[in-house]
């Protein structure tokens, strides 16, 4: 166990090696659009849906009831291009098409589910600072 | 230490009391906006500034270049409106105005931390998935 954990921390350096430093505080570090990607209500919100298994887009779609098809797939897209999950056509007829999480899609699924969890947990923490208004106001980013 | 945390969960409880649950997978539940509000960019890469101490406006913008002060300014105001950052006025002249994490803001803050960590662990093992045609349009959102 530990040599593979060795063994998966060198093949990460050497991954890594004489490539540029990855600083999303770095305004021309392309990892800050990643962040952008990631930290999504949408992406927070579809792949816990994924944790316990493949799903369909129907699944899915109803899984987030407010998320518009479009949106859905666009979303889809960026975290299969992402390999945060993997899409599978069966080839069927009619046609059978199904996303699970990739391993490396788990892992950051963790975190997205402790995010949302947290709000879970705190919203009531938050929202007991604001008036109505003020509650309004954020809802719309302040503009 | 346990009292602590007995007494801290029966405050929960009862802060939570005849009050809707808390569902962000439910479209009419205000909570989904505040996943919109925490899953940003912005707030991903300013509160762990705020980690080592209390930062000045000043200090925040050369922290995240790039971030323009518009941007910054109603960043800080969804934050404190939401009780995750508390902001000091010390009327003195010069104006002197800090920012500093509040205890519910420093829980968010090791969750965000750790998505930063987790972009900046796995940025290439998502980043080498893709052509630099497919990144650019990640980046722009597929559209």
């Amino acid at each position: 166990m530990l040599d593979k954990a060795a063994s998966f921390a060198r093949a990460k350096r050497s991954a890594r090696a004489g490539r540029p430093k990855v600083d999303p505080w770095n305004p021309s570090c392309p990892s800050r659009e990643i962040i952008a990607l990631i930290a999504s209500k949408w992406v927070c919100l579809l792949m816990p849906l994924l944790r316990q298994g493949s799903r369909r887009n129907s699944d899915l779609m109803r899984g987030i009831p407010g998320i518009s098809q479009k949106m859905l797939t666009q979303t889809l897209r960026i975290l299969e291009a992402n390999r945060l999950i993997a899409r599978h056509d069966f080839k069927e007829i009619p046609p059978r098409v199904e996303y699970r999480l990739t391993a490396l899609g788990a892992s950051l699924c963790d975190i997205l589910t402790s995010l949302d969890g947290w709000v879970i947990d705190h919203y009531y923490d938050m929202s007991d600072a604001r008036r109505p208004r003020d509650a309004a106001l954020s809802h719309r980013g302040l503009t």
